[in-house]
């Protein structure tokens, strides 16, 4: 039997395959972008980029990480905001196509699987991954094991009102998380800036071509590159995540929050006011140990790694 | 062996001890005020209750429940808001007093536990107990298992913070959610309504005997007597429950909300604003189950049952 597993990481514009082995290490890669179309289209891409790599290599077992609510059952999508998923039961029409044993799993989900297993976070008895992205994906994982909650859709910490009647989100409120700390909020933030004061704004614009094309790795890398503006942009940003934090340390004690997705990049220019936030506000202070705050080691990776894994030590 | 255990559970006004059986049931009690002078005295006064119903039962384990964070070790009270315990090894000064396996918990957890042993969420996989006290006590029973956290001191709820600059709350920031859900929010609401208009708390005061004397019980009691005024108060207080509520199924995703503690005696009148408000803030609603938002089964007695029972499994 194989000890080689993959992971699928779909997201809403690729979908990134690996062949992963025990020691969480990627040796084989396949990639396509998220077709439009519905459920059908995306299916037949995953299947795509699995067989590729089963052509290639022997495996015991199949892991679809998916930018959605995964219910208890591992197997039924209950809703993606960035796919074509409404309570679908997904695995089972994956399986009529894969011979093999399979997996589905929250990406952010399978992302602090692999911190933990491989990643920033190996031997930590408690892990709170927050994975920045367009939005903000969640992980837990307690004495070595994923936390789904009772229907499977625990971690949607992104969706915490953070801030009453504040920022309109797509989950339907307002003054959600996500729209103080992620991809779209640097956007955001970026172009607000543009538009009350274009002298301040314009290195990111030039980066970004136009207003309109200012987004999140646009801010970062413009802070990276020692723009004023795009880190104070960041600083900001640090501080709505060091708040958030805090409330999940009320809940959850965690012994590490790792940081990761695509804002994680900007690193300490996120992190270091995110700590000095998450310090300031933790409540009791002084009174308990504090929960380390540290970037995520595995990068774009993540999702599909921990999918593989947690498909093998699943499934078998 | 005997199958008894004893529960002790202290609040910063009472020492409640109870000898309970395997199912649940509280066979004898033994109570005492809480003792004014430190941690020798409170000790004191716990070995003093343990003692008097030793006398009279056989025990095979003692669980003490305090409102303060224990940490993971079960033997450390790292802080208590109302107790004189600041990272004290209590566990072992009780041990010296008492010849009994004995177990250190926190009170809410404690409380959580029974509830889902004996009480409203009986058979449930995930849930969250709420216990609405002068603040707000928490507990987490997932798989069967009280969630403690990497430290001990997770379901510290109360501390979420819900109004950026609100209220100031005695654990040193703004705006935490038992400043608007809580005895402390019921009473500090009243005065207020007292100090804007005599009128409309006219017979809220008169129950009290005076506006400083307005409290969380008298709000509720004079809900459930009909009284319009405190039914609104009790409004309020019900709809942040459910702003709270839908942060944590966010995070937490229990099949089961119990809400317990002196302020639950409102019932219905704090239930159904609740109710309406987690379903009416909790993010992808239509999209995923709702988690039951029901009242606590076992009443004052929740921590002292949940204590002995804990004691019980996990000292033997």
């Amino acid at each position: 039997m194989s000890d080689l597993s993959i992971g699928v990481d779909i997201g809403g514009t690729k979908v990134a395959a690996g062949v992963v082995d025990e020691q969480g290490a990627v040796i084989d890669r396949a990639q396509r972008d998220t077709p439009d179309g519905g459920a059908t289209v995306t299916e037949a891409a995953i299947v795509e980029v699995v067989e590729t790599l089963r052509a290639r290599h022997e495996v015991c077992a199949v892991g679809v990480g998916a930018a959605g609510w995964i219910a208890n059952d591992a197997a039924t999508v209950l809703f993606s905001p960035h796919l074509a998923w409404r309570n679908e039961p997904v695995r089972e029409r994956l399986a009529e196509q894969l011979d093999a044993p399979l997996l589905l799993v929250n990406d952010a989900n399978a992302a602090a699987w692999a911190e933990y297993r491989f990643g920033a976070a190996q031997g930590q008895a408690v892990i709170v991954c927050v994975t920045l992205g367009t939005g903000i994906g969640g992980g837990l994982v307690a004495d070595g094991q994923v936390y789904r909650g009772a229907f499977g859709v625990a971690c949607e910490y992104g969706h915490m009102t953070l801030v009453p009647d504040g920022r309109r989100c797509a989950c339907g409120n307002r003054g959600c998380w996500e729209m103080y700390a992620s991809g779209r909020a640097l956007a955001r933030d970026a172009r607000e800036l543009a538009e009350e004061s274009p002298v301040a704004a314009a290195r990111m614009v030039e980066l970004a071509g136009s207003v309109a094309a200012l987004s999140g790795p646009v801010v970062t890398a413009a802070a990276a590159a020692g723009d004023a503006a795009a880190a104070t942009i960041c600083t900001t940003m640090g501080r709505w995540l060091g708040r958030g934090l805090a409330n999940l340390a009320a809940v959850l004690d965690p012994s590490i929050f790792v940081i990761g997705g695509g804002v994680s990049r900007a690193g300490e220019l996120l992190l270091r006011p995110a700590r000095e936030e998450f310090s300031h506000s933790l409540t009791g202070r002084g009174f308990r140990p504090e929960a380390e705050v540290v970037g995520a080691a595995l990068g774009a990776d993540a999702g599909l790694v921990g999918a593989a894994d947690l498909a093998r030590n699943t499934t078998r």
